[in-house]
């Protein structure tokens, strides 16, 4: 097959920026590798409240569903985050459209480059050399378990829920990966306070049955959060429930200083969707000093799901020589750097 | 009032060490300062449930309810930690202790210091001059929210749940020290998810109208998970339900490269409770090498809570005495090191 249907959802703040720039790449993978993208754009987020009054308008759930890959750049706006009153929020567009697309998986490699390692807040001894796969479980948990505010605003609830059915497939991903890789996989939980983290670590056990080689072991949250810090090269393949890698990828994706070059896959069993893991840094917009190369990493893990592995690998070589040449956006060189849109140039030439 | 009855609960692992060496400087401040301090023990954890089947019997809990205040030092066992079936753990224990006696607020100061700035995974310039305040609420949330798991083993569920009177005491508690302080309030939350979350901002958003002078700002806990890593000096008094709460203080503990040192008080209307930030570690447990200073500033804590500021105070400056000058454990020197009575000696003798 070389003929791919992409759903694209710019979204909010430097999303469409960064988006434009992997766009801009694609069309050079399309050039030397002949193939062909047909792109398809959707509202989602902020925009889309401005301008129709849903976060996720039904012609851009078709748009995705009919894709073979969704590329999404960022969602948020300063203006219903102060707002706790806002009814209609731009997240509730992206938390439907992982629903509705049954997204389970969220997917974030996290490595360190040589040349950003100074660039951590972390010492150089503590990171080098880390090299962690992230699953978060993305549909189900407290994000989609019941909700509920009482008319009088005295109390509320959100409920954490979880079945095997939900935790299975994800692991089995989880396993899978740490197979191809050191055949660690730790679990992330609160299985000394939690029934759904208990659930997690029966289920898994059982999993492991059928990966022998791996070795499955257990940190509770709160210890993770620690020894992230502490010691990242600890581990290999993580797996861990949605609340809890919300916070966990995004408390490791700073300890590489490199942040602006993360991306991530959310994957389900009929589509996937790519996107930057970076927000939508509302402050920077417009301005073409955003980082394009989480984004445009995003679209080399969507080439990979696309099964065009030596585009993607060309395209992770094209980043990897901008990066270590200096050909970079102004968080990573305060001195010396260049706009989105060049640093985009830049990549899509060397493809 | 110059006579106190303590309740001391050593628990499990190197509890018991640390807790003696608490103990042993109590004696030296009740001699200098004219106090008297009459111990009670108590079990609780994975000790209490070997003795008597109960993680906290009822003996214990009747103690702690006649005590004017709590000493306690760690729980936890790999035993119960990786048997998922485990029916009685050790940690039921002190979930169902500090419910019992209202303890709403889990209250960590962290603080750097400079003759540990190095042993930090994280650079200097980073954490220099770190001062933070968190106030973590205890008694609900997720941990004593209805739980089920059916029968059969194919789902379950933990239900998150606050109502404003959970809040209003422990906001209050934070802006008051807030006010003390930098006047800066941090509130962590998942506003754009959960609707707890969002009954936490409306309700703290109110009880800031009594505070004028605190600047009360609100930020999402994966956000503040990245950010206690890239700029914690950013952060003053932090304000946090409990899970959040147990994620972000353990992050925020190793930050200074002392968690061996750090304290907390578990306050309510009634009583309080006093304990290190670390756990049980049972590697160490019998061999004399823990730390007794987090324990022994943690009894600083306590003085301060009996209203004995002086007897604080000296304590505390016992103890910067002692490690400014290496008189340490081996966790915080390799090379020259005391073991924990040494320690504990040094500091008790200092007073
Ligand atoms: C925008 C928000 C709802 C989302 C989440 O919490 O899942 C984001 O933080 C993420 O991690 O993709
Ligand atoms: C032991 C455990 C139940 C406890 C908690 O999660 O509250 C601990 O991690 C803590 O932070 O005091």
């Amino acid at each position: 097959n070389s003929y791919f249907k992409i759903a694209v959802l710019p979204g909010d703040g430097i999303g469409p920026e960064v988006v434009g720039e992997s766009i801009k790449v694609l069309d050079a993978v399309a050039e030397v590798f002949h193939c062909q993208f047909q792109f398809s754009y959707g509202l989602m987020g902020a925009e889309a409240i401005f301008k129709t009054g849903d976060p996720l308008p039904d012609e851009t759930l078709k748009i995705c569903k009919d894709s073979d890959a969704v590329l999404f750049g960022a969602i948020g706006d300063p203006v219903f985050d102060n707002n706790p009153e806002a009814k209609v929020r731009p997240e509730q567009g992206l938390l439907k459209l992982r629903k509705e697309l049954g997204l389970y998986a969220n997917i974030r490699p996290l490595k360190t480059y040589p040349s950003l390692i100074e660039k951590s807040p972390l010492k150089r001894e503590i990171i080098e050399g880390t090299d962690i796969q992230i699953f978060r479980e993305l549909v189900s948990g407290i994000y989609f378990g019941e909700k509920f505010t009482d008319p009088d605003g005295k109390y509320a609830y959100d409920v954490c829920r979880y079945s095997t059915e939900d935790i299975t497939p994800i692991a089995h991903m989880a396993f899978k990966e740490a197979e191809k890789r050191k055949k660690k996989l730790t679990l992330i939980d609160k299985a000394n306070v939690l029934d759904t983290s208990r659930l997690w670590r029966k289920t898994c056990q059982k999993i492991a049955l059928q990966y022998p080689d791996v070795k499955l072991d257990y940190m509770f949250v709160d210890n993770a959060a620690m020894q992230l810090v502490l010691n990242p090269k600890q581990f290999d393949v993580i797996l861990t429930e949605n609340m809890f890698g919300d916070i966990i990828s995004d408390e490791a994706s700073v300890i590489g200083g490199s942040i602006g070059l993360l991306p991530s896959a959310s994957v389900g069993e009929e589509n996937a969707l790519f996107e930057p893991i970076h927000g939508s840094y509302p402050q920077a917009k417009g301005k073409g000093i955003a980082n394009p190369v989480a984004s445009i990493l995003s679209t080399a893990m969507m080439l990979d799901y696309l099964e065009l592995p030596e585009a993607a690998d060309k395209l992770r070589r094209a980043v990897e020589h901008a990066v270590e040449n200096g050909y970079v956006t102004v968080d990573l060189n305060a001195e010396q750097h260049y706009s989105t849109g060049e640093v985009g140039s830049f990549i899509a030439d060397y493809i």
